[in-house]
């Protein structure tokens, strides 16, 4: 026997599924078809002994993204995945039992981490009808307050909040010295960003990631953006050696291509636009995302029309267990050619 | 002004210079040269836009790996390198102002890690000879102790633990509910291993990377092996998706050329010997080390020489601040043809 975390003790965990390489993925909001092959073989060739043998280095990333957002250099961190930035901020701007609030739903790892690391999760439910009463989230805002996560657009009911919404929020969260972060993990998908805020205000951190619309998920980069001071601090508490060379690679090779950028934004709009129209024309309700992905209520059981796309089609769907979602599939979107082929499979399972 | 937890603002960091790409390296235990070229291009061959857009999957890595080391499935968890392999240890197994005794000089990412979650750091001095008397690591041991550590072969001295040694430690540690942490980052360069001692006590984890002889620093991959329950509590804490798939497809790619492993051995035991032998041709005094690196004590300052080693060579080696390895430079080693470059260099600056 040996000591052990007593928060480790009471945590349980769910881990997603594997083998999905071989499936047809619109499950995890990964870009179902990724950056263009003769973009990869130009960066793979860059990948040689040498750079594989070597301790990854940030600052070349890092000078590379803060002139892209048009940011400082001390500005910025990368991270091995938002994974690992949502377990630094807790870290470093959670305090045991006390609270951090988020709405529900919302992005899971929060909540985990807060049980990993002893912190009080205080979930702000959204209403039955999916709309949200940002009175709630000022309310659950007080003394006991560290931190306040707002994700934007939200996962996975995909709503925005507005200027004054986010100004209430961070005021209020000042007030109690608790730490707004603000999860853009959809941006570029969605233009609006609260990216000025983290020079506004002295509590706020802006959240980027390059598993989405960037279709890099197997590097793992994350980017957490903040006023110098907040930077140090997490700076303090990363790993000397956190994000690999290759995420770093491939990070900067995108920001050396905003054409590319462009094209991936048209394509992905392109084919969420020919869903949205193609779900209407079939009389689906769903709700406006304003991520790379859809909130699909389905016409018959949306856990048998999840079970039917997989084992019918080879195709991967996200259902949910909580019962205010039980009747939803949140699907990720692609190219036009992408969501045909899903929308050609969810006709013939959804009826 | 935000909350920051007290450990983040008591900690100081210093981070390892950038910019290393361009220079001859021999100061942080990489493989000079790395893997072989032909088997970098087969690998890279996997590499596809859909391989970089799915979020990474460790199962298959971990079956090959249980499998090459004769375990369980159960009993290896792969980690963002050694480096969140030793937070998530010290998070689940340590306790707030409770001791982590290690040995002194170690490698110093323990007590960092330590400092940034609060717990205590026990170093345990080695003699001003650079001998280790054991009995003083077994007296550090008590009611306070919660993690012991390890690192067999000890970075930077290189310094062994016999089995008597290690299973007295293991036995003291016991008595308290201690875990004991056998860092084994230098294996196969040493042969021995504490790895059935995983499966002989209840209170020991191995932890091995593949940054080493494996040669692969930039991917970040570490592993850590024990005994079921113990690797359950390192999955309960772990991020979702901890390690990214460059590191996975790099790890089994590894693991099914055993000749592969056998050369790159080979390649380094040659280029060892090669080195210690043309030192003590030169009158050299150095610290026979059982890694991939020796500690070698100079003619003349050893901030000058390492100084001058990179001014006039561009050749980086590891000089120490601390008094009692002040007189001492570590030198990574690798084949015979890079260290054959290396002594001519030092030969050169060291008079």
């Amino acid at each position: 026997m040996v000591y052990v975390n007593e928060n480790i003790l009471k945590t349980k965990r769910v881990f997603p599924r594997q083998n999905r390489y071989h499936c047809h993925r619109y499950d995890m909001n990964e870009n179902p078809e990724g950056l263009p092959k003769e973009f990869v073989d130009e960066v793979l060739k860059e990948v040689t002994p040498q750079f594989l043998s070597i301790y990854p280095e940030q600052d070349r990333f890092l000078k590379k993204y803060s002139d892209f957002i048009g940011v400082g250099f001390e500005n910025v961190i990368a991270t091995n995945g938002l994974d690992m930035a949502i377990r630094y901020l807790l870290e470093i701007f959670g305090e045991k039992n006390k609270n951090v609030v988020t709405v529900s739903p919302s992005f899971e790892m929060y909540w985990v981490n807060c049980n990993i690391l002893g912190l009080k999760h205080v979930p702000v439910p959204y209403n039955d009808d999916l709309t949200l009463d940002i009175n709630k989230i000022l309310d659950a805002i007080n003394e006991d307050t560290r931190v306040v996560v707002l994700v934007n657009p939200n996962n996975p009911v995909g709503n925005v909040y507005s200027n004054s919404e986010i100004e209430a929020i961070v005021t209020k969260a000042a007030k109690y010295n608790a730490l707004v972060i603000v999860d853009e993990a959809y941006h570029y998908f969605y233009d609006k960003t609260f990216l000025n805020h983290v020079f506004k205000y002295d509590n706020v951190l802006v959240m980027r990631t390059f598993s989405k619309l960037f279709s890099m998920a197997a590097c793992r980069l994350g980017v957490v953006i903040g006023n110098k001071k907040l930077i140090e601090y997490v700076k303090t508490a990363r790993l000397t050696f956190d994000v690999n060379s290759f995420a770093l690679l491939f990070g900067e090779k995108i920001l050396d291509h905003p054409d590319l950028i462009d094209r991936l934004i048209e394509s992905e709009r392109k084919g969420k636009e020919y869903t949205l129209n193609l779900l209407k024309e079939n009389n689906y309700k769903c709700m406006e995302s304003k991520g790379n992905f859809i909130f699909i209520e389905t016409k018959t059981d949306a856990h048998v029309v999840s079970d039917k796309l997989e084992k019918e089609y080879n195709v991967l769907v996200h259902a949910y267990g909580n019962e205010m979602l039980r009747k939803y599939i949140r699907v990720s979107t692609g190219s036009i050619e992408a969501m045909k082929f899903f929308m050609d499979c969810l006709l013939k399972c959804d009826k």
